[in-house]
């Protein structure tokens, strides 16, 4: 894959070696003083901090550090950054990482220009109108914020882990992403594997609706899912294969800024569950979708096959069994469980050690929503049920 | 398919009923005086301008009109736009139609700002730094221009069809396209068949690369193509289905944005010598490429065989043939032309009432660029010779 800027829901600036554009960018959309935003400082072991910092310095723009954002980001780090930029003066705030520190960025971009407190927006009690512009270097496939308009933070105290910013949301949206597949390189087996799941859940997520005649849109989400389980058994084997690290960064970047979704629903159960999941136990969010989505296709395949059906033929490669679609459909959740097992991801709640004794708190936890059926308490519980 | 927003390349509003919300979004986007920009009339007839200008007028929006452009737009109409819009002092240029009508548009919202002429801007003589803002409504789907950032006018004098921004053409990308499928209900047999040839070779000019390594896009793109040609048959036989002319409406924007074809090159020379063709005798586009794109796949496709063999097997269906890739890429093309000839369009020239003695022409007025393989003025008399 050649490297390419593409103008679109955010202006992605794709390939080898791009990060060197990052200045250049963050000064096109008006930063002078940048809040560099990352995670744990992996980013300063493998070189890509000071890549970044060198890019911004050779556009003479100022730089502050803020570093430390948790997988599953935290209420309380998004309202310290929100401070900590006030503090500093930082006019333009990026995120070098993956969803997580995106997600606090955009979190603490939105809560700054705010007098009251960021959870507001998350509770539908005031309704954002500015936020400071996001730039991204992205270093982990997985989560699609880099183009999108969505941050979901972890409310510590509450437990709830939510969408923060619900209305007017495009002004969160990063003006641009850099995204060089190289820096997927060094991820752990565990990072992978995360970012596959949550990348083929954010394609099926969109996949399975009632909506009728999205054909076009069906066929790309099925292709798509189906390129990225290809490549994700490759840099299993091969981290450092690029074609294939490229594939999947660009596959997760464009099946989450909607481009392949518009016009249908989305059922985005397992996601909420996951959410709830993560939240209570801090497991990976990755981790939760390949315990979660597999029980939540069985539980829910008899309100309406049509989908379950055609996923297992045309992404699952189940031939199709005239007589008995159920049959169809259950060899596709086996094979979707076991290609998740092929990339050493948990798919029982028991692999991920998740305990098996609290999961009227988990129901309690998940927002009900759901396309395919809109879900209730009980629901969530026979579907952990299924997960154990 | 539902109504949707897509904020992306440009924000596009899609589904029946949306064109009531074109005041609304020039308004967001700064337009106090339009200036609505449209073709032949139709749109007069169809009842389409009456409710345009009825949404303006309910956001308090001054509106003057200015039509008559022709397919393949000249840039003596542009010249004389440029001056309209500064007489009338318009903010906001609203072309209402197809990609004639848009890329006229695009053209006069670069020229107004402009002290000099606008045909600079395609001769490379000056880099364009402004442009008036642009909002569209779409009745014709097939060029594509609704969210991108091309716009190819006509020069009457040196018989030149030419992209007129090339440089910073970001500027000229529309800020909202309205697509309502139904406004596509009206359109003859010949533009809607124009229109799916159009979409199609947006497709396959992207397809055929020499660039490597990419399978996602690869995928996606034949997907397209074949959903755009199951759905032409439909439109065909039934003008009035709602979910057919979805389909293609949307297809038609989203293949010519560029996410679908991002990291990969494309061939474009079928467009350059249909471009040359409409310069001369006034083709209309679509019809120059049903004419030329078969053609050109038969001289081309021994220069590279590998995209030619895919084509005809994941996209036209051919069963590959172990004995002969050559008889599979024959039969690809055979049954493109079979396609073309069932929605109606020309397969060779004479069908297309082009004279067969003026190849040398054609040839020097064909911009000489290609992937599969950069052509010459020879290369573009003998694919001419093959669609005699």
């Amino acid at each position: 894959m050649q490297n390419f800027m593409w103008d679109g829901a955010s202006r992605v600036i794709f390939g080898k070696g791009t990060e060197a554009e990052t200045g250049k960018w963050v000064k096109k959309y008006g930063g002078t003083r940048v809040m560099l935003h990352y995670g744990g400082g992996n980013i300063k072991k493998t070189g890509v901090f000071d890549r970044v910092a060198r890019a911004l310095k050779s556009e003479g723009i100022d730089m502050v550090e803020f570093g430390g954002v948790v997988p599953n980001p935290v209420l309380s780090k998004v309202r310290e950054g929100i401070e900590f930029c006030r503090k500093t003066g930082a006019d333009f705030i990026l995120p070098v990482g993956g969803g997580s520190v995106i997600d606090s960025a955009k979190a603490i971009a939105v809560g700054v220009p705010y007098s009251g407190d960021v959870w507001d927006f998350a509770e539908g009690k005031a309704r954002p109108e500015k936020a400071l512009p996001i730039g991204v270097v992205l270093t982990l496939p997985a989560a699609g914020s880099e183009t999108s308009q969505y941050t979901v933070i972890t409310n510590e105290k509450t437990l709830l882990k939510r969408d923060v910013v619900l209305e007017n949301n495009e002004i969160i949206r990063p003006k641009f992403a850099i995204l060089n597949p190289e820096f997927s390189f060094t991820l752990s087996d565990f990072q992978t594997g995360c970012g596959i799941v949550d990348i083929m859940a954010h394609g099926m997520e969109r996949y399975f609706t009632r909506v009728k005649n999205v054909d076009l849109s069906d066929k790309l989400l099925e292709n798509l899912i189906k390129s990225v389980m290809k490549n994700g058994l490759i840099v299993m084997k091969e981290p450092e294969n690029y074609n294939a690290r490229a594939e999947i960064m660009w596959a997760g970047s464009i099946v989450h800024n909607d481009i392949l979704g518009v016009g249908r629903g989305g059922d985005w159960i397992s996601h909420r569950i996951g959410m709830a999941l993560s939240a209570l136990y801090d497991t990976a969010h990755g981790a939760t979708l390949s315990m979660i989505f597999p029980s939540w296709m069985e539980y829910m395949y008899r309100q309406y096959p049509e989908p379950f059906v055609k996923l297992a033929v045309n992404v699952l490669g189940v031939e199709y069994d005239f007589e008995s679609e159920e049959r169809t459909i259950l060899e596709g959740i086996r094979r979707l469980r076991d290609y998740y097992r092929a990339i050493g991801m948990p798919t029982t709640l028991r692999e991920g050690n998740i305990p098996i004794d609290n999961f009227t708190k988990v129901a309690e936890l998940t927002e009900k929503i759901g396309d395919i059926k809109k879900i209730d308490n009980k629901d969530v519980i026979e579907i952990l049920k299924l997960a154990q």
